[in-house]
């Protein structure tokens, strides 16, 4: 009995190790994410196609973390068949990969943007960089606190993240808002303000994505599926599944 | 050991069936956003709010669809344990249905930009309706095939449809350029018009996702994952993996 005992430990030692070593790979592949979205916002406002380039080029880095993730998540569940919360786990995060991947395009999309915007000779005209700033940091921020709400387990945390992305929708109205009256204003610089249009509605789009990443957290640690529930009813629904 | 057996069939009868009711209600919601898809369309080109409303209000179908979908994937999952090409259908139908539900998303946003264009009154300026029932078309299309590829595990379809992804980006870039310039030459159609740049996107993110689909199936086929793989590498690929 003791031999097969020590089988045993050694066997879900192994598992845990497995499951630790996939949600590390998440986090790692969240926080290269993280950082492309950080980069892509700086070439585009500093206009530097050199860093814009490097966010390019890093794509593959994301695409190729997204397919071993998905790879450790079949072997996972092929061998250890997971149960309960250890099949919440791997299949949150083989939702959550998806989320970071379409991050990384949009990351990417945005640093296309930057190079062309330094090709045409743009001015700053329309100067929603701020707004680009402004929601850029935002966006980031949700990011950041949804994988760390991954990283802990943090509900709290997480609910917060969804509830934030009604603010950046409302941001983006109005830097949206603005953006049209500038280009209605003055013509010439419909190229340029539809350049930084696009690059704010992929920054909206990350803010998408961060949340939808908190709410595979609350799924994984309540059992609860939030993706369609209205913010506010949100804090009332979570309190209802301790 | 006749008792076992039949025991044995009983339980992988049960499996199949069950396997078999996920993918049917995969392919019922895929069939349902192909409506919510078309529906959009036609509502935003026949100014037509009620029509546009039902696309709004479907929606939420959709998003049951899809959690009741994750739902029985997690089911199947934690219950049967499934191996090889069992498991990869399980995580394909759990991918697929994000898309879809993406898809739906886009479908939504169509149809809120038809709303708006009734509400103010807009005029068909910019005229990208032709560009805007073709691209709609061709991704309606797309989304057809590739949920066929899915239903008849056709991999053949499923490189098409991939492929087909690439005319429908280039049929974009070509309709936003005539818009801008559109913009340019008579900057009272700004709004409007911006209008329709949206919906003609949503329409590229919609063929990326149909192409997203047919990915799916290629890797539940030929267990070979090409989410990343250019177009011109695809075929040589999949050849290479029969």
């Amino acid at each position: 009995m003791l031999h097969k005992d020590s089988y045993k430990q050694h066997i879900s030692a192994q598992f845990n190790a497995e499951l630790e070593s996939v949600k590390n790979h998440l986090l790692e592949m969240g926080g290269l994410v993280e950082q492309q979205i950080g980069k892509a916002v700086e070439s585009l406002l500093s206009r530097d196609s050199g860093l814009a380039e490097e966010v390019i080029a890093g794509d593959e880095q994301v695409n190729e973390l997204e397919i071993n993730i998905d790879e450790e998540c079949s072997r996972i569940l092929a061998r250890r068949q997971p149960a309960a919360s250890d099949l919440r786990l791997v299949l949150a995060i083989s939702k959550v990969t998806t989320d970071l991947e379409r991050i990384g395009d949009e990351a990417s999309k945005i640093a296309r943007q930057a190079v062309k915007s330094v090709e045409e000779g743009g001015s700053s005209a329309g100067s929603s960089f701020v707004e680009i700033r402004h929601i850029g940091n935002h966006v980031s921020d949700m990011l950041r606190r949804s994988l760390d709400a991954f990283a802990r387990l943090d509900v709290d945390m997480a609910v917060q993240t969804v509830i934030a992305d009604r603010e950046v929708d409302s941001e983006y109205a109005s830097a949206m808002r603005s953006l049209v009256t500038f280009m209605m204003e003055d013509p010439r610089t419909i190229g340029p303000v539809l350049g930084q249009m696009w690059s704010l509605r992929s920054l909206e789009r990350v803010g998408d994505h961060a949340s939808n990443i908190a709410e595979h957290v609350i799924y994984l640690v309540r059992g609860l599926d939030v993706r369609h529930v209205e913010p506010d009813d949100l804090v009332a629904q979570v309190e209802e599944h301790p």
